[in-house]
């Protein structure tokens, strides 16, 4: 019944379980065919039917894997980073492979496994159409020479998914010195790196390095909030410490960033050519660069569809956004007078519930205009990946930004209450807390466990398991049914609005950056949990940094400026100041507001994004390279 | 007497008259040495001594030249752009030279004389000291194996100068299209790169842009004026629009230099490695880049010397700066009484003179500032010819911002006076353009000219010449004595100056721009004559863009949204629209000031910075390189 494949698996591809025989057989000749003749070259095998397989079981599941020495040509098309021998981090070429540092032998262990399942997905994803018009058996399935095969299958539904599978040994390794371990440690983000890549190791690096970051808030916060010190003076100053504290671990990051994006050798690294992404159709044409046929799409037809469609839909979700905060605020009221009327214990609770009913509400909304927007965002037909993750990460911010917090602008400079605003901020904060802990984890983990025990409850009733470990069909089988892990959009955008409740109202209320942490805290446990038992393992992507969250960081605390000097202001302490004139007032708080936007921009400038060492190495580096290509230059120079 | 060189001179190499000659034998037979034995492989000759030749002349000029030959494979180390035979522009290789656009024969008129001049300079400073441990016969003169001979002799001032020689056919030929047609029209741009280069022409081409880009401006302003519209609401439109349009005209400035730099193929051309500038010193030590031994600076030093020395003289000179406008405001006020006493004709006159010399007083001030600052910022000892750029433009920027502003704000904040604000920002705007003038072009054009005559004259008096021709000797002499241009520095400075009196305080005088138009016309024909008549040529210098300036311009319309902002609440129209509170009126300007800002940052965000079509084209050059690279890694594919 079980059978092992003759090589070390690295990911799977499953088609759909009604696929015709012709296609399987067409796309494995072309995963296996050489590189000479247009294919993959790859090594790929169909997993054997599962113990106790049943009629619904899916049999088009395909190991795939690689040789040695495919690896190492397809580590060169990718222009994989490896250390040197000297230490530093260079493109590896199969010319030089004896000069970089681990590379021992025929290069068995050169490469993670991570890295190989990056190289077999690039040359998946590279599997190009040769003379095919369609795929075989399926005559309304078009093939153009040259593009992309996956891609295809994949946007016409013949391809369900292509996953990498897990490494259970590492896995149990890297999950132990991450999150089982009781002492308080830092993570380990190497070996987060070596498993699932540098995206991933970016991000929880980030949530390590903003909850450090917060802790010199947190910890000025708690006397303020011990002491109960209402005088706005030490608020003011608080709130000046953490508007500048904000820019500079904004900045520092940067350079923490480029420490990590250069050890793990992508700071340097070219981005390789972007092909369209799956889903993009359009009408036959010459794309301009590459002078090959594909779909081309026009520029102004999206423009249109943005500006006419997306745009008055972000702004109906806005203005929905802003009818339900104005329920909420007659709820609020309701209950404030029921509690005037006859205040009793039950009524003091009752005056948290709209609170709490609005939060959930909220979380709702945030999660339907998700969705939502990822239907508009597709329907404009992005050409690029990037383009399409760019407008998905504005209208996403813009809708999260502006239904968190609008509330909590209303009452500060609306209705001007800020016992009601410190109310609101705890309240809204704790409860997205407690309900965001709750869906991306536990909720997950508990419908993947039901799904686990009856695997194992079903594979233990027809053999003996001598371990417990499930044999490879089974675990593909099981992996293959994980849910998919979207990638790190929502657990940054999580932070991002951690990060607004923290620094737009810190001047009252600072509680927020110790909730904040002790969040986080408990954020880096249940997010590697998640990553290593909950979701199907993701293929790792070489990134250089944070992206478009930095500026979205960025952006927040030029935000966050402007409203705490407008809270300032608004304060009676600041405002005895000025008893006279309150033109006085408002003026020295817009000066000192502009001030502090000016040293915000200066601080920014000064402090260089990349470490000086790092300057050095890459420096050096280049200098290296230049003299190289002068030697070349010179074949009659001594 | 006379005595023609055997080969096309390019540059000029002089060195001082009492040179030892052992240090010029030394020097020649380095800079012919093939380079094979480590010399340049130039071709060098001494100049002939003039006409009339008398004992004061110096005979230690000598004319650098090179072959064909040498030229191609320098073209080819200094990374030169050319057009392609497909119409892009690409790095020029001898190996491809036949496939390059003009490429014919043996390439004699393939490169431009500017090009050839950039090609001997770039050779001659890097060429490099070997195994010499001192200049022979100045044993003091120490040299470093690697280190450049040439900013070696020019930092101990054994070289005086070196220049490249003007083309007196080119040079006629371009200037009457340039400056001496009657008919307005657009400037040579592509024929003044070629023969000055990149950095003059986008100097040039900025300074057509801006003016250009500053006429909706004038023209709205004239109306203004004319019919003397003292109507509030008018100038807020007036005003707001000028905000929007100055960061309109910044942003399209950016494609425009792209387009402008793809053209002239300098776009994506790659820094060459930047040596350390001439008068650079340090202790002896090993560069952590290149591992050659060259004198270190540490980084401690200069940063001390800068924040203790350098800041603290800064603020001095603004103080003083401010001491001085006080004394105008004193004289202002004395001329004021003199004229209400007894009003006549005489002191109506005197009513501008305080004015007047404050605007001479100013640009004095500013001068001396310019040597100051230049000497601190040689005395920072900065290793990089960029750092020491950006830390010079910065001291003379704030200061210059500093001197020739802070009156007006004064007036315009302090004094709330906005007579005497337009009646100050037209005094200055005006005397500032006239003087410039005046000391730009005219005072050196008459020295020049002076010089000029008396070269003739002598000439004339030994030989009789047909022509009014001047021999090569002459020629040459007399360009060696002409004044040095000193870059694009003063020239980009002053226009950053006139936007601020445009854009500051636009709302109070719309006549600013049509002043600045008027003054720009003039400024494009004397800097024109200027360059081609009263200084010596400039080496080219292969810039992309206007660099720093880019950003200082930016900067300006930042602090522009503030200024007028404030002007705009100030006034009385505007202030007759919130009767009842001062407050609703601050709080209303303010909200609309960070309104535009954020559009401002939007709009630049907004705008691409390269246009479509050129990021097509480099994406397509970057595609075919990468997919020549994959078939340079394929020698077994298809």
């Amino acid at each position: 019944m079980m059978q092992t494949p003759s090589f070390t698996p690295l990911a799977v591809v499953e088609l759909v379980s009604d696929t015709k025989e012709e296609a399987i057989a067409w796309l494995l000749s072309r995963i296996r065919d050489p590189q000479q003749n247009g294919g993959a070259e790859l090594l790929v095998e169909q997993l054997g039917p599962g113990v106790g397989s049943q009629e619904k079981e899916n049999p088009n599941l395909f190991l795939v894997g690689a040789s040695r020495q495919r690896l190492l040509s397809g580590a060169e098309d990718v222009g994989l980073f490896k250390e040197f021998s000297d230490g530093s981090m260079r493109a590896f070429t199969c010319a030089n492979k004896n000069n970089f540092k681990d590379f021992q032998g025929d290069g068995d262990d050169f490469f993670s496994m991570a890295e190989c399942q990056y190289i077999i997905k690039h040359e998946l994803d590279t599997l190009r159409a040769k003379d095919e018009t369609h795929v075989p058996g399926y005559t309304q399935v078009k093939l153009y020479p040259g593009k992309s095969i996956i891609r295809r299958l994949q946007s016409k539904g013949i391809m369900i998914q292509m996953f990498p599978i897990h490494e259970k040994e590492e896995l149990k390794r890297l999950s132990f010195s991450w999150y089982k371990k009781v002492k308080l440690s830092f993570q380990p983000l190497d070996a987060i790196r070596h498993y699932y890549g540098e995206g991933q190791a970016f991000y929880f690096g980030f949530l390590e390095y903003f909850t450090i970051a917060l802790l010199p808030m947190a910890l000025i916060g708690v006397p303020y909030y011990l002491f109960d010190w209402e005088d706005y003076d030490k608020y003011v100053v608080f709130a000046v410490f953490n508007l500048i504290w904000c820019t500079v671990i904004l900045e520092l990051w940067k350079r923490c960033s480029a420490s990590l994006a250069y050890r793990w050798g992508t700071l340097s690294r070219k981005k390789a050519f972007e092909e369209p992404r799956p889903g993009f159709h359009g009408i036959l044409g010459f794309n301009p660069v590459t002078g090959r046929e594909e779909p081309l799409y026009p520029n102004a037809k999206r423009q249109l569809r943005i500006y006419l469609v997306s745009l008055p839909f972000v702004l109906l979700c806005l203005y929905l956004s802003l009818y339900v905060m104005m329920i909420y605020f007659l709820m609020e009221g309701w209950a404030l007078s029921v509690h005037d009327e006859e205040p009793t214990f039950w009524t003091g609770i009752l005056l948290f519930i709209p609170s709490v009913i609005y939060a959930v509400v909220i979380e709702i909304m945030n999660l339907i205009y998700r969705y939502a927007a990822e239907f508009l965002t597709e329907w404009e037909n992005h050409r690029l990946e990037s383009s399409y993750q760019n407008h998905l990460v504005l209208k996403v911010l813009v809708f999260n930004f502006f239904n968190c917090f609008a509330s909590l602008f209303y009452i500060a400079f609306v209705m001007q209450d800020m016992v009601l605003l410190r109310q609101s901020l705890a309240t809204l904060l704790i409860t997205s807390q407690v309900l965001n802990q709750f869906m991306e984890a536990f909720l997950p983990y508990w419908l993947q466990r039901r799904r686990n025990k009856k695997m194992i409850r079903k594979v233990q009733k027809r053999t003996t398991l001598e371990d417990k470990e499930l044999p490879l069909a089974e675990q593909v089988r099981l992996e293959a049914d994980m849910s998919t892990y979207l990638g790190t959009f929502d657990d940054y955008l999580e932070q991002f609005l951690l990060f607004g409740y923290v620094s737009l109202f810190s001047c009252v209320y600072p509680l927020a950056a110790v909730l904040v942490v002790l969040n986080n805290i408990t954020e880096v446990y249940s997010d590697a949990f998640k990553m290593c038992r909950v979701f199907k393992r993701p293929f790792s992507d070489p990134a250089a940094n944070i992206g478009v969250w930095q500026l979205a960081f960025e952006a927040m605390s030029v935000i966050a400026v402007v409203t705490n000097f407008a809270l300032i202001g608004m304060s009676p302490q600041v405002r005895a100041y000025f008893p006279d004139s309150e033109t006085q007032l408002i003026l020295w708080t817009v000066a000192a507001e502009h001030g502090l936007l000016a040293i915000k921009f200066i601080l920014a400038f000064l402090i260089p994004d990349v470490p000086k060492h790092i300057q050095i190495k890459l420096a050096r580096l280049e200098f290296e390279s230049l003299e190289a290509l002068k030697k070349k230059r010179q074949p009659y120079g001594g």
